[in-house]
Protein backbone atom coordinates (compact mmCIF):
# COMPACT_ATOMS: atom_id res chain seq x y z
CA UNK A 1 0.00 0.00 0.00
CA UNK A 2 1.46 3.05 -0.92
CA UNK A 3 -1.24 5.48 0.83
CA UNK A 4 -3.92 5.33 2.63
CA UNK A 5 -6.58 7.15 -0.01
CA UNK A 6 -7.61 3.69 -1.16
CA UNK A 7 -8.71 2.58 2.59
CA UNK A 8 -12.59 1.14 2.00
CA UNK A 9 -14.62 4.08 3.86
CA UNK A 10 -16.04 1.57 6.53
CA UNK A 11 -12.83 1.25 8.10
CA UNK A 12 -13.24 4.51 8.96
CA UNK A 13 -14.22 5.11 12.58
CA UNK A 14 -14.20 9.29 12.74
CA UNK A 15 -13.20 11.75 9.61
CA UNK A 16 -12.15 15.22 11.30
CA UNK A 17 -11.26 18.51 9.32
CA UNK A 18 -7.21 17.38 8.80
CA UNK A 19 -7.36 13.61 10.20
CA UNK A 20 -9.08 10.01 10.23
CA UNK A 21 -9.23 7.51 12.19
CA UNK A 22 -8.94 3.60 11.48
CA UNK A 23 -8.09 0.41 13.61
CA UNK A 24 -4.69 -0.85 12.39
CA UNK A 25 -4.89 -3.62 9.97
CA UNK A 26 -2.04 -5.37 11.85
CA UNK A 27 -2.75 -4.80 15.33
CA UNK A 28 0.10 -4.67 18.06
CA UNK A 29 -2.31 -5.37 20.45
CA UNK A 30 -6.29 -4.45 21.23
CA UNK A 31 -7.69 -1.61 19.83
CA UNK A 32 -4.63 -0.28 18.33
CA UNK A 33 -4.96 2.93 15.89
CA UNK A 34 -3.75 4.84 13.82
CA UNK A 35 -4.82 9.00 12.92
CA UNK A 36 -4.07 9.30 9.41
CA UNK A 37 -4.11 12.49 7.57
CA UNK A 38 -6.75 13.45 4.81
CA UNK A 39 -4.13 14.84 2.69
CA UNK A 40 -1.28 12.61 1.90
CA UNK A 41 1.14 13.73 3.53
CA UNK A 42 4.54 11.52 3.23
CA UNK A 43 5.46 11.97 7.14
CA UNK A 44 4.95 14.53 10.53
CA UNK A 45 7.80 16.77 9.25
CA UNK A 46 5.37 17.42 6.34
CA UNK A 47 2.36 18.30 8.36
CA UNK A 48 1.39 21.96 8.14
CA UNK A 49 1.78 23.56 11.75
CA UNK A 50 -2.09 23.69 11.78
CA UNK A 51 -2.25 20.09 11.13
CA UNK A 52 0.38 19.26 13.87
CA UNK A 53 -1.69 21.43 16.07
CA UNK A 54 -4.80 19.62 15.09
CA UNK A 55 -3.48 16.10 15.75
CA UNK A 56 -3.75 16.23 19.77
CA UNK A 57 -7.25 16.65 19.19
CA UNK A 58 -7.32 13.18 17.07
CA UNK A 59 -5.25 11.57 19.35
CA UNK A 60 -7.82 12.14 22.50
CA UNK A 61 -10.50 11.08 20.15
CA UNK A 62 -8.68 8.01 18.95
CA UNK A 63 -8.29 7.24 23.05
CA UNK A 64 -12.10 7.83 23.34
CA UNK A 65 -13.11 5.32 20.60
CA UNK A 66 -10.73 2.71 22.18
CA UNK A 67 -12.14 3.33 26.02
CA UNK A 68 -15.62 2.67 24.58
CA UNK A 69 -14.34 -0.53 23.85
CA UNK A 70 -11.42 -2.01 25.57
CA UNK A 71 -9.95 -0.79 29.26
CA UNK A 72 -6.59 -0.26 28.72
CA UNK A 73 -3.77 0.41 31.01
CA UNK A 74 -1.56 2.47 29.19
CA UNK A 75 -0.73 3.91 26.05
CA UNK A 76 2.69 4.44 23.85
CA UNK A 77 2.32 7.01 20.62
CA UNK A 78 4.63 6.91 18.14
CA UNK A 79 4.96 8.17 14.32
CA UNK A 80 8.02 6.66 12.04
CA UNK A 81 9.23 9.44 9.48
CA UNK A 82 11.10 7.49 6.92
CA UNK A 83 12.04 4.34 5.96
CA UNK A 84 15.02 4.24 7.92
CA UNK A 85 12.90 4.80 10.33
CA UNK A 86 10.52 1.70 9.77
CA UNK A 87 7.87 3.57 8.24
CA UNK A 88 6.65 1.44 5.57
CA UNK A 89 3.26 3.29 4.65
CA UNK A 90 4.39 7.10 3.37
CA UNK A 91 1.35 8.79 4.18
CA UNK A 92 1.20 10.24 7.73
CA UNK A 93 -0.04 8.63 10.50
CA UNK A 94 0.30 7.99 14.14
CA UNK A 95 -0.07 5.01 16.42
CA UNK A 96 -2.01 4.92 19.68
CA UNK A 97 -0.90 2.14 20.55
CA UNK A 98 -2.96 0.24 24.01
CA UNK A 99 -0.82 -1.34 26.59
CA UNK A 100 -2.07 -3.74 28.89
CA UNK A 101 -0.74 -5.17 32.56
CA UNK A 102 1.01 -8.21 31.49
CA UNK A 103 1.36 -8.10 27.50
CA UNK A 104 4.66 -8.17 27.97
CA UNK A 105 7.52 -9.55 30.56
CA UNK A 106 9.22 -6.15 30.84
CA UNK A 107 7.76 -3.25 29.72
CA UNK A 108 10.47 -0.46 30.59
CA UNK A 109 11.60 1.41 27.21
CA UNK A 110 8.55 1.71 25.32
CA UNK A 111 9.47 3.43 22.29
CA UNK A 112 12.92 2.76 22.70
CA UNK A 113 12.58 -0.21 21.35
CA UNK A 114 12.10 1.02 17.95
CA UNK A 115 15.76 0.46 17.17
CA UNK A 116 16.03 -3.51 18.02
CA UNK A 117 18.02 -4.47 20.83
CA UNK A 118 18.91 -0.72 21.90
CA UNK A 119 15.89 -0.25 23.77
CA UNK A 120 16.70 -1.51 27.41
CA UNK A 121 18.93 0.29 29.92
CA UNK B 1 14.23 9.36 39.12
CA UNK B 2 11.09 10.40 39.77
CA UNK B 3 10.80 13.39 37.65
CA UNK B 4 12.97 15.98 35.26
CA UNK B 5 13.19 18.82 37.80
CA UNK B 6 16.19 17.86 39.34
CA UNK B 7 18.44 18.24 35.98
CA UNK B 8 21.58 20.23 35.76
CA UNK B 9 20.51 23.07 33.98
CA UNK B 10 23.86 22.98 31.83
CA UNK B 11 22.33 20.00 30.24
CA UNK B 12 19.42 22.25 29.09
CA UNK B 13 19.78 23.01 25.25
CA UNK B 14 16.52 24.74 24.99
CA UNK B 15 14.05 25.89 27.26
CA UNK B 16 10.69 27.74 26.12
CA UNK B 17 7.87 28.42 27.82
CA UNK B 18 6.03 24.87 28.22
CA UNK B 19 8.71 22.78 27.20
CA UNK B 20 12.37 22.16 27.73
CA UNK B 21 15.17 19.71 25.25
CA UNK B 22 17.50 18.16 26.37
CA UNK B 23 20.09 14.73 24.92
CA UNK B 24 19.02 11.31 26.52
CA UNK B 25 20.72 10.29 29.02
CA UNK B 26 20.66 6.34 27.64
CA UNK B 27 20.58 6.75 23.64
CA UNK B 28 19.24 4.66 21.92
CA UNK B 29 21.06 6.71 18.74
CA UNK B 30 23.48 9.68 18.15
CA UNK B 31 21.44 12.89 18.96
CA UNK B 32 18.27 10.96 20.80
CA UNK B 33 16.41 13.82 22.70
CA UNK B 34 13.34 14.19 24.72
CA UNK B 35 11.06 17.51 24.91
CA UNK B 36 10.37 17.44 28.81
CA UNK B 37 7.31 19.60 30.21
CA UNK B 38 8.47 22.51 32.41
CA UNK B 39 5.43 21.41 34.82
CA UNK B 40 5.47 17.70 36.19
CA UNK B 41 2.63 16.63 34.65
CA UNK B 42 2.89 12.64 34.10
CA UNK B 43 1.92 12.05 30.34
CA UNK B 44 0.77 12.82 27.05
CA UNK B 45 -2.40 12.85 28.17
CA UNK B 46 -1.99 15.17 31.43
CA UNK B 47 -0.85 17.88 29.57
CA UNK B 48 -2.98 21.16 29.14
CA UNK B 49 -4.47 21.59 25.67
CA UNK B 50 -1.96 24.57 25.12
CA UNK B 51 0.64 22.01 26.73
CA UNK B 52 -0.13 19.90 23.96
CA UNK B 53 -0.28 22.15 20.73
CA UNK B 54 2.87 24.02 22.06
CA UNK B 55 4.66 20.38 21.51
CA UNK B 56 5.38 20.44 18.06
CA UNK B 57 6.79 23.55 17.97
CA UNK B 58 9.51 21.94 20.12
CA UNK B 59 9.60 18.72 18.16
CA UNK B 60 10.68 21.27 15.69
CA UNK B 61 13.20 22.96 17.58
CA UNK B 62 14.96 19.92 18.49
CA UNK B 63 15.45 18.31 15.29
CA UNK B 64 16.43 21.37 14.47
CA UNK B 65 19.30 21.08 16.93
CA UNK B 66 19.97 17.17 16.37
CA UNK B 67 20.66 18.63 12.29
CA UNK B 68 22.88 20.94 13.56
CA UNK B 69 25.33 18.04 14.26
CA UNK B 70 24.02 15.35 12.59
CA UNK B 71 22.77 14.45 8.90
CA UNK B 72 20.01 11.66 10.89
CA UNK B 73 17.59 9.72 7.38
CA UNK B 74 14.72 9.28 9.63
CA UNK B 75 13.23 10.10 12.95
CA UNK B 76 10.81 7.87 15.05
CA UNK B 77 9.06 10.31 17.58
CA UNK B 78 7.51 8.48 20.94
CA UNK B 79 6.08 9.09 23.97
CA UNK B 80 5.38 6.08 27.01
CA UNK B 81 2.66 6.82 28.53
CA UNK B 82 2.06 4.62 31.80
CA UNK B 83 4.16 1.74 33.58
CA UNK B 84 2.50 -0.55 31.57
CA UNK B 85 3.87 1.32 28.65
CA UNK B 86 6.96 1.21 29.49
CA UNK B 87 7.08 4.41 31.26
CA UNK B 88 9.88 4.83 33.40
CA UNK B 89 10.17 8.71 34.47
CA UNK B 90 6.55 10.03 35.02
CA UNK B 91 7.09 13.16 34.26
CA UNK B 92 5.91 13.89 30.28
CA UNK B 93 8.75 13.50 27.95
CA UNK B 94 8.73 12.98 24.69
CA UNK B 95 11.52 10.86 22.25
CA UNK B 96 12.74 12.26 19.51
CA UNK B 97 14.91 9.67 18.14
CA UNK B 98 17.08 10.12 14.59
CA UNK B 99 17.13 6.99 12.34
CA UNK B 100 20.36 6.44 10.52
CA UNK B 101 20.53 4.30 7.20
CA UNK B 102 22.36 0.59 8.73
CA UNK B 103 21.56 1.70 12.06
CA UNK B 104 19.58 -2.09 12.42
CA UNK B 105 18.89 -4.67 9.42
CA UNK B 106 15.58 -4.60 8.79
CA UNK B 107 13.76 -1.25 10.32
CA UNK B 108 10.49 -2.08 9.36
CA UNK B 109 7.90 -1.61 12.39
CA UNK B 110 9.26 1.55 13.78
CA UNK B 111 7.53 2.15 17.41
CA UNK B 112 5.13 -1.15 16.77
CA UNK B 113 8.29 -2.61 18.05
CA UNK B 114 6.98 -0.86 21.82
CA UNK B 115 5.51 -4.47 22.79
CA UNK B 116 8.76 -6.87 21.96
CA UNK B 117 7.94 -9.99 19.45
CA UNK B 118 5.41 -7.98 17.74
CA UNK B 119 6.38 -5.42 15.47
CA UNK B 120 7.20 -7.58 12.80
CA UNK B 121 4.24 -7.58 10.49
Amino acid sequence: MKNFLEIEQERILYKGEHFFIIKDAFPVSPGHSLIISNSPKSDYFDLTSEERKNLDELILIAKDLIEKELKPHGYNIGMNCGETAGQTVFHFHCHLIPRYQGDMENPRGGVRHCIKGKGDY
